[in-house]
């Protein structure tokens, strides 16, 4: 155990970002129904004069770019939903599970508590006796809570669309989409993860047992978010998984996702066939006391299908589900997450952690796409999704991997008919296997596919992929390549409210309006840095011109003057399209006869 | 004209940079039909013993990356193709054009030939009166050119096909596919652009008034052909844009793309309205000289089109669309490269310079796409492509711009049906317009798509798009990511061999062949840069286990586990599957009925 060379810095002597996204401001939509609550969103200034309205945007980055927040990531967020959750009067409070030294990865009582929090919550809150406390339970009860009215809110982006309360309610008693929600995450800003919302994207952090600390890891929560992250998951494998995770959770205004495989294998030193149903259900319920909103389950990764990916080129890639196949093999029995799966429903439902049931058997490589162990855990992960909405619970299902551009509608298609239309959510999916460096684009490329098909949430790949673990930079390039994913989603699927930054940038680009340019993209830092290291004087940013061509030879500004001569041309009474209509009559010059219809 | 602020470095003094891709070697397979074809490849050297074959790879670097070269950029390449054109009997040399001081942007005759190219041609070639000499001329005549060879084995990457060099012949005959390539380009590695084959990548370089120089440039181009770009197209718009062509030209084993216009407006001082066909013909001519091997011509951007871009968020954005629409306003008279189409095509015919038809009203926003703007122009181009046939020309179609995901399906397929089949050209497209700075990106995602319904170049577009000119390494981030494009469009078409490298890599990453990994990747350097910034160590290189996990948690190591013990109980008669079957005949444990039938 000495061995490892994870150096720990403690989380309270790290920085996070704080401070407004350039040229945005933080500012809240009210409730209705609801009048506390309050809904964030980014409002991009736009300059004043163009004639243009400032343009709200959805934004998961939460206090830590409102000036008015005071960050000390000591003390955690506020606890925005506490009251909505006791409000509902179907939760009790008790004394969670006491932190072991296992959960941290040590054996030293003396270390239980290393690095801990300093103000991590002294009671947790449980279902009471036979309550099901999930938002698919209200839901399937006809109750629109709090958190249905902030997401109806969110997704509109200030405008107006179909998307209701009452609209996000039956998506959710349909369980066509989940709001991941852990009752013992009060800091959570509520969001909704469905294929006739928003697509979101997932950005996966956590330190291993080589490498970063706990500091790091909360501070590339807050960078990721900042980026547009809408859920972060603790993938950490090494020491301190349980105080990593509390200082994640208690500053983190996105769902938080695990997969609780991961710490049940360090509880038991790292053996594989030591690990039991008993250590894997205490970790769930460790996890599910500090508030985790999801949990990865890899409860498809059944003993009989694991022959199927023997010839496979890469075979199983999915750390949790050779974890799994291994237990299986040793001990020749089925997968426990399997034979206990109803057991599991019943931690779930009594904290409202969703299922995010995970693609153990997902290929890990463009030969093994597609393949009968993949069809064969994905039929089984619908299988269980009916079985967990038994229980009121709420479900995802995971997706690849390494699919091959023709081969993607096949795993969105059967997905929606295998598992009912539950909320898809993938990791890609890379579309080669050739460019280990540049992941985030291949698989941005599939991820923008299969999101426009219908998957609800990207995971995203950072350039790091196959490499090394994702360091700071690494996050935000992940996180910008799958906005972009995600929106090129939206506008392909055609989502209220999607194209008008489009259009909002598209009209400060033809006006050169500089700044609303940057302010409107994505990360503008970086457009702005990269316009100014060819003309960096602040004039340039006004001029009517820039580096590509040069002031003489502007399309945009040939563009504008085209449209200035059409005008003027129409007050002289003879028309655009009358003096076209002139020309198409003559016609005797050219070469190719006109045959096009008049407009 | 002196407000320039280029500063000129002469090309002769700036460093390309040679060598071979880390872990790779330059090899050629010679000809059968025509003994003195020699294909250059690269072949990936994989790690002895580990019973994998050593990989050739398309290799469009050139004599760049072969150790066994001599590279002298003020002497140009080996004149490669020079005894094939002449051997066709079809051409006579003659004393071309002579320089003038406007081909470099100068009014003073002593400036004329500043910083000429040392080693230029005395004589130039062109076809003897009433001869075409272009590939589709010989194509339909039956002639299987050396050339034609040529791309047959380069297409078939060590490996064998349907790709016959009489497979390329009748592509080229029925104008499916183009070799662009001028008979004043000896230095010319023939290659092919159409559907049936590799999707090609192309890479814009060029200065403008405000930036850059030759040497640059010559370092550019090698640069983008070292990591893969297939042809390269100088959009200089500055001073000095006849020396700059020259140097490339000669140092260039791809072809070679301009758009005319551009240096015809500089010839009049800027002033679009001084534009002349006799200006604009005497560019082609020029440029014809010197090797060009294909022309953007905006043939397509027509007098009664130009009203129905008035609406358009943004316009008109093609530079040479802007300049002939506004030339077409000022005089009200019909683009003069459209009444002159059939004079053009004579020109083209006599050096073999292939037409790339632009699409000068592309949309430049997601909220222009697919417009009556840019269907009007395509259908036009259409027309044109007919025309060219009859002359024997070749023909490509380019294509837009910015498209939304959901749009781009209905690009291809109109072109495919209004150009007879012409090989499609197209710019991305990009499938967002809120990612300034991250342009490659959400164009590759377009690019994949567009490749796999078919077009045959995809043109980079690199981060620098729409806000600066791109350097270096903004040249290799375009092209690593349209290679990435290019190769996920040819595994989703199926193209002969290109799934070999998949498969290759994902066998070396399954075996921890590290630098088998990294070696066979797009970008081995970064590859291997980003891997040993977690574990440096030599050492790591062979060990069995990566930063991400770490020993302990390997699932590549776990599932190379199963995989043994699935053998060992094979050896012991028990077998997996026989083991998974008497599991699924118990199944009492199960919470869900399997139902899957077995495999």
């Amino acid at each position: 155990m000495t061995a490892s060379v994870t150096t720990l810095v403690p989380a309270a002597e790290t920085d996070v970002t704080t401070g407004p996204i350039s040229g945005s401001k933080k500012v809240y939509v009210k409730g209705e129904r609801h009048p506390d609550v309050r809904v964030p969103m980014r409002e991009i200034q736009l300059t004043k004069g163009a004639g243009e309205a400032n343009l709200k945007v959805y934004d998961p980055s939460g206090p830590y770019t409102d000036t008015n927040a005071t960050v000390d990531i000591t003390q955690g967020l506020p606890k925005l939903r506490a009251e909505w959750i006791k409000a509902r009067g179907d939760v009790e409070e008790y004394e969670g599970r006491m932190v072991r030294p296992e959960d941290n990865g040590y054996k030293d009582w003396n270390k239980a508590d290393i690095d801990a929090f300093p103000n991590a919550p002294k009671q947790v809150l449980r279902a009471k006796a036979g309550k099901a406390v999930t938002q698919m339970a209200y839901a399937k009860a006809g109750i629109v809570t709090p958190e249905m009215e902030f997401i109806a809110i969110r997704e509109n982006e200030g405008g107006a669309s179909h998307i209701t309360p009452d609209f996000v309610r039956a998506a959710v008693a349909k369980g066509r989409a989940v709001i991941t929600a852990n009752i013992n995450h009060p800091e959570l800003e509520p969001q909704i993860i469905g294929r006739a919302f928003k697509v979101k994207i997932n950005a996966n952090i956590g330190n291993s047992a080589v490498t970063s600390s706990i500091g790091e890891e909360v501070d590339k929560m807050v960078w990721a978010i900042r980026w547009g992250a809408d859920t972060v998951m603790d993938l950490s494998t090494g020491k301190n998984i349980h105080a990593t995770r509390e200082w994640i959770l208690r500053n983190s205004p996105v769902p938080i996702g695990t997969v609780p495989i991961y710490q049940a294998l360090e509880k038991v030193g790292g053996i594989v066939e030591d690990l039991t149903w008993e250590v894997y259900r205490d970790t769930l319920i460790e996890q599910a006391e500090q508030g985790v909103d999801y949990f990865t389950i890899h409860a498809g990764v059944r003993l009989p299908f694991i022959p199927l990916t023997e010839k496979r080129v890469t075979g199983i890639v999915s750390r949790g589900g050779s974890i799994h196949a291994k237990w299986c093999m040793a001990h020749h029995k089925e997968n426990f997450t399997y034979t206990h799966f109803e057991e599991i429903c019943e931690i779930m439902r009594a904290y409202d952690v969703t299922f995010s049931l995970g693609d153990g058997l997902r290929p890990g490589s463009i030969a093994d796409a597609n393949d009968a162990a993949q069809f064969a855990e994905l039929k089984t992960l619908g299988e269980l999704t009916t079985v967990a909405w038994k229980h009121d619970c709420q479900v995802m299902i995971e997706g690849p991997g390494h699919v091959p551009m023709h081969l993607i509608k096949e795993n969105m298609d059967k997905q929606l008919e295998l598992c009912h239309e539950a909320p898809f959510y993938t990791l890609g999916p890379l579309t080669t296997d050739i460019a280990p460096g540049y992941d985030h684009i291949t698989s941005a490329i599939g991820a923008a596919m299969i999101g426009w098909f219908g998957t609800a949430m990207l995971c995203y790949v950072t350039p790091k992929e196959h490499l090394g673990l994702p360091d700071r930079d690494d996050v935000k390039e992940g996180v910008i390549a799958y906005k972009i994913a995600a929106h090129a989603a939206d506008l392909a699927k055609s989502h209220p409210s999607a194209q008008n930054r489009d259009n909002a940038l598209s009209r400060a680009r033809f006006d050169f309006r500089w700044e609303d340019q940057f302010n409107l993209s994505l990360d503008p830092d970086t457009a702005r840095e990269y316009h100014d290291e060819t003309l960096p004087a602040e004039g340039a940013k006004v001029a009517h011109f820039c580096s590509m061509c040069g002031p003489k030879f502007c399309s945009m500004k040939i563009s504008q003057e085209v449209r200035e001569f059409a005008a003027k041309e129409n007050e002289k009474q003879e028309g655009m399209e009358e003096m076209a209509q002139k020309f198409r009559e003559s016609g005797g010059e050219l070469y190719v006869p006109e045959k096009r219809k008049t407009a």
